[in-house]
């Protein structure tokens, strides 16, 4: 009972389910080209769950007798083991999850088993498969992002004090401290975790119910279903139910956002990692060699997460272009939802899960990155602050400091390697006191209210973070 | 005091702000491919609110006296006026629109108008600005949406009872209301609704007194300007506070699924249009005709607002490669982050107010509907289950009612038009009760349950979506 | 010797490829995380078509000795028969398809195996094997293209005179035949055809012996083993040859705009087959029907086709995002290069088989196409016209035509059903000749020019296609 | 005579073109949303150049006088000026440049203005206005691109021995030279400019004549004037011609790999520039620096134009999804198409000016890159080559030298620092020999065929490059 074309309980060449109106058998090509088993039987435990909820509810209200919903309920336990050991055979010729299990149903117990699609179509069944299957998922993916996110706030925590050039444009702008940056990390997947929860609150509906397109004339009790299948209620309107695909894309609107975060700390692992820069080493088991080139320790890992940026923002264009201009209700189109929606999870749990490993793992060369923020003239804005301080106004006090910034690139040496004499060759206003002002723990301690990155605000920061996970049930 | 390349108070051939360590000017070609003042102009109504804002906390920490206070707060007034009035004279030397204002507000009242920007950079006012402009748009969108959807539920209850043909794969399938399709589209529209308040949730947090990237040394109360601002808290850290883009995108992926589903409508509003389903006809107004073929009448506005699609989903996919890799803090590539969101909300303001307009004046024309229902055999599942009633096993009954077809296909006439012989020749269960089956008011009526296509419960459903539009705020 | 990451002949705990610096083994998910031959096993016969050409020119410049060249020949060769018959066993733990069938041709003919990798890398040996792997494709795709266009081509010959209305806006505009629409379709393919060719010319130069990235110090002929592998040249560049995905990206975008062009005429077939329109009957066996609504028959195969637009759109972002930004030369990003380019490849094949197949035996249902011409006032035009032959500037004509549509809406009859007497009362020039000027057929032929619906200028335009298609190779 | 819709050569309230059949006024808002002059305006002198080509031929072939045909030419020359010099008046009431033009030109010559429009409709004029406009752009967009590769082999030919470290992974991998490193540059801009040439090639054909979907009834003659405006010659098809956008995808298409690759050169110049890497310094002219840190100077061009791919990449999908299932022929989608071209070009014109100015100016510091080069124990490949030199097996040399390398990574020493007898430890078959291998010199030279990074073929292969640039017309 359904509009997606389906097949009948034993295959056969004139398709017996639908085939009354048809002259000729599908074309052998077309049969292979238009099924979706092939990548749809990963939905068979939620497609067997939604069944055990309709069976229940059908013999609640009177459809099925009790008899007949307990041997479906068997039945269906039955298929769902055969599956999980791998000893289910399914057919292409059958089309699809819901078929191959129907036929499969129907085979063990006889005719009884026909009646489980009784005020059903696949067109809400497979509906409510995808959303339970994602609503799973996300589950899964919000307690990744949980782990991720607890070893970046450990990490900043440990490194709080630990000094390291900021940039702007890749310049050397101000130093920061490490544990400052990692919070910077968190609070985009902060971000993402609160948008992975609005997709879920808003998938939570249960489309179970509205059939083919219009609902059904069988006394069905949607709200049963829904509460049976731990949605939040069912969805108010049939068509929009059969042909709505918004949660998937705004799955992949929410991993689009994620695996851009994935991607910018990727690049800066990737860039920490090389000769140039030595802040950091990564454990050699997130890294591979080369075959060819025996000095290569190559961030494998990092690369490959920034790629699969790629990837994601493609399923979200799939998707998009897929739905745009379909007019209501269902159409054939849609069956293109699943492989994008799939290979999107995937990849989420998967990188997520790397960097989960990973990040926690990760080494700073504090005296590397303690070097490099000395460099760069990275206090310079200090010196201006200083000069202020002294009298300048703040445009002249700038003009001086870049004067004595050409002269230092010119020498190579940074400003706290100038000595007083060198210094007052720019301003008479400098003193010896000066040489305080241009240390990275002054600039870095100075910073010193909520977001800077003096070290105990970076602590404080740290401290709440954390507290926000603790609240995640 | 800011990090993006700034330019001084009165323009120059050499930048006085910071040439300091610079040997040569700018080219002049790339003083344009860099300036932005061209399209961030429109911010200055909420730069200028920040500039306020920040003010009157500099007044309040002592960083800025009363009276230094008073001046920058009347001078910053005098210039939105005469922003708003068009007498301001935009230069492209002075790159932005923070720059420009800052710069006549130290021309209008002497150098105390350097002093605004102490404790800030434009890497933070910038953040600032978009914040607050992106949430007085979102208030405004909500608001075109909220009068959509009141049209479309107004014009759902008003046709709880015409007939159309419910489609699937665009053929005919069932008979539903006219009413109910409608409130499959406010279905779409309220999920739409909810991902915009979200995203006005998520981006309502205050990144001033981030500055270049670290904070700054100033004694800043970042919670007195998170207040005065409206926001619910500063942001938690500097870093991510000038390098985040997400509300944009958040923003973008909000109008990809609107516009979709917009076009989805679109779709719908053409074909009805069309003279061969001819099931609607757009007011004159929303239409235009051909200078060439006097009889056209074509649905310009939702052929328009179908291809507007392309745009959002061009500018979602933008900002999303735009963010792609990029090292943290800021960097100037983030400067092409304004004209895709400017673009975006200003489509989606279209878009919805034209279909705000037009929705209401939709003339459904009720009797092409009707025939157009008893066309196409779309009561076939009713004589199938008329069948199962009379204790055929569903598969036959459906192979019963799939020959009938057929037939009826070879003569051109549907089921309701066969003569009680003809039926019979399919099935000597079919009696003469059959034909009350057959007509569209009793299988629109059988759909009687939540969600489902009775008049009853469309009704219910637009009381109900109407009840959740006045709760709005 | 490669730059890719590497694996021993025989997989162990510690990598003893690339181990000596490493102090401890890849993690296991990093492991499978990380490989690729999953997906990139379908690369096997272009992989060993390389090595073959290799081996002969490293024998050739006297790197191998003619019996060990033989020994390598002979074995590659059975290695391809053993993975043909499906006899091979893939190792994840080596990787990727070069280690894997490197690590067997070492166990089949001992060490002189692993002389084979002399002078290039995994880097130039991947970048040659897509791309004989993609010009193999593209040869098969050029062959499905001409089968599709050629019975367009045949079919639009066999309906020059056939006559149905011309939409623009969907809206009834002018009579055309069927022909020529169709010829239309074959315009678009034409073009894809010449992008196709366009891509090959550009993608086949050879990048073997590019090595790493420098090349490689042994005494190659990368001429010889280009000419052996049918490119027209080496490549120029190193640290191009490992670095370039261009070919894929353009590939892809043939692919999106092929797909595009699948997409409208999908669309139109969708609508022809609808109760509304009612011109075509797609074969049964292009179509499926529903298990619960015995009526339906569904376009399966167009709206599949229309669906993959978005998929492959969506592999085209996915190359164009893994690519931005990337330092040269290669970098893991790369290896997400495949699968995209994979599915675009099967997709396009899939999709042009469906519609070689399905486009000739389309049935167009002449009667009903020629009826919709009679409504919707498609021959407004040619009265206009004709006006303006008697004498009215075309703007009156125009507005008198309107006038008369107007009357002609609202009686709900054509122009071609008006009296006499009722066209007279919109202008007294109108005569009893009037009647020929609206016929559809004379509409038709009227538009006599290259390019123009007339049946004569649709054989002509048939004929000349049809010789396009001859003079391919 | 067009199907877009159109207005009088007068505006008013009543559309006197087409309001024939119409019963109210256009409303204001959806003028505005449906017009397109603000943007269409600047293809000006496309349609003036289109328009005397029509008008001539319809001198010509009889349907206007010499004498009218002089008159409209005189108008539509006048007209040109006047816009060129800002004196015309755009009116949004005439909806777009096609009927701002034509009104004027019937208000300054009388109504033979109106005939101009005989036998043509917007629908097709727009088409070829569009196509002549793009033309013009690529003819001015080859020339930068040959610009911006002359100066890039230029720099490459003067650098042809200045070694650098070559990257994989952002590793050291390989000594390069940073001749060799442009000339991959080089490589990809070649193959932009091929498929720039092939979109160009594609596009030149004239849609004129095919007017507003089927043709014309008056005997134009569409070889004339496709020669007259320098087409190939006419399009095959009306009803693609007014519905065919491929030449603005394939020229996005190919514009998102011209950014693509600007944006890895870009990432590249942001590195080099970086404190970390120091390989180059740009002229002050295109930098950049900050008014609140003094020290900075920002590489905002490069910056710049890598975050313009996102804008391009954006462009592209909304051209593909603007495109997508919409049915023939011309619909108002269409419209839609454009700005992203309009902005595509733009880019892609200012981004290669950028770089064509810029590029030669980079100023290497050869010093800093030939000590990069010795770090990262570049020259390991070499060393092993050395011991298969000695004798040694590939695999066991590779280990060899990777143990070597672990341990100068502890003692943060090069493999060229090392005393002999530290190198003996590793391996007995070292000899004094060893250290002219480990030169960067030697590394570099020894890469010696085409393609390879040894001076001598870097100075081939520009001279190659040259010789191509120069057999461009």
């Amino acid at each position: 009972m359904n509009d997606k074309p389906s097949a009948p309980a034993t295959a056969s060449a004139t398709n017996s389910a639908w085939g009354g109106r048809f002259s000729e058998a599908v074309d052998a090509f077309v049969a292979r080209f238009t099924a979706s088993v092939s990548f749809d039987q990963r939905l068979y435990r939620q497609d067997i769950r939604g069944s055990l909820a309709h069976a229940a509810m059908l013999a609640e209200v009177g459809v099925l007798s009790a008899a007949e919903c307990e041997q479906i309920t068997a039945g269906l336990q039955l298929i769902e083991q055969q599956i999980a050991r791998g000893e289910f055979n399914w057919s292409e010729t059958l089309e699809d999850v819901h078929m191959n299990i129907e036929a499969r149903l129907t085979d063990a117990i006889g005719s009884v088993g026909k009646k489980l699609h009784t005020g059903r179509s696949r067109n809400d069944q497979v509906a409510t498969d995808i959303r339970l299957w994602l609503r799973d998922e996300i589950d899964q993916i919000a307690t990744l992002l949980t782990r991720l996110q607890s070893g970046i706030i450990a990490l900043a925590e440990s490194h709080a004090e630990t000094i390291m050039p900021g940039f702007t444009h890749l310049q050397t702008a101000q130093p920061v401290t490490f544990g400052h940056h990692l919070l910077a990390w968190n609070e985009m997947l902060e971000r993402d975790h609160g948008r992975l929860l609005d997709c879920r609150k808003r998938l939570n509906y249960s489309p179970l119910g509205a059939a083919a397109l219009a609902g059904t004339t069988y006394p069905i009790d949607r709200h049963a279903t829904a509460a049976a299948l731990g949605f939040t209620a069912p969805t108010e309107n049939s068509l929009d139910s059969v042909s709505d695909r918004d949660f998937a894309i705004e799955f992949c609107a929410f991993a689009s956002l994620l695996l851009t975060h994935l991607s910018r700390m990727s690049e800066e692992l990737i860039l920490w990692a090389s000769a140039q820069f030595q802040f950091i080493d990564l454990p050699d088991r997130f890294c591979t060699g080369s075959s060819i080139m025996p000095q290569k320790k190559n961030p494998d890992v990092p690369e490959l997460v920034r790629g699969k940026t790629g990837r994601i923002n493609g399923h979200l264009v799939s998707l998009l272009t897929l739905m745009k201009s379909q007019p209501l209700a269902y159409n054939k189109d849609n069956q293109e939802d699943k492989e994008p929606l799939f290979d999107s999870v995937d990849t989420v749990r998967d990188c997520l899960r790397a960097f989960a490993d990973m990040v926690p793992n990760i080494q700073p060369r504090q005296q590397q990155m303690y070097q490099a923020a000395q460099r760069g003239f990275s206090t310079a804005t200090d010196l201006a602050d200083y000069l202020v301080r002294r009298g300048l106004p703040f445009r002249d006090s700038h003009e001086v400091v870049g004067r004595a910034v050409a002269y230092g690139v010119e020498q190579q040496r940074d400003l706290s390697e100038f000595t007083l004499a060198e210094l007052q060759q720019f301003s008479a206003a400098i003193e010896d006191d000066v040489f305080a002002v241009l240390t990275l723990e002054g600039s870095v301690a100075a910073r010193d209210h909520i977001g800077g990155t003096a070290p105990q605000q970076v602590r404080s920061a740290a401290a709440r973070a954390l507290a926000k996970l603790h609240s995640r049930d």
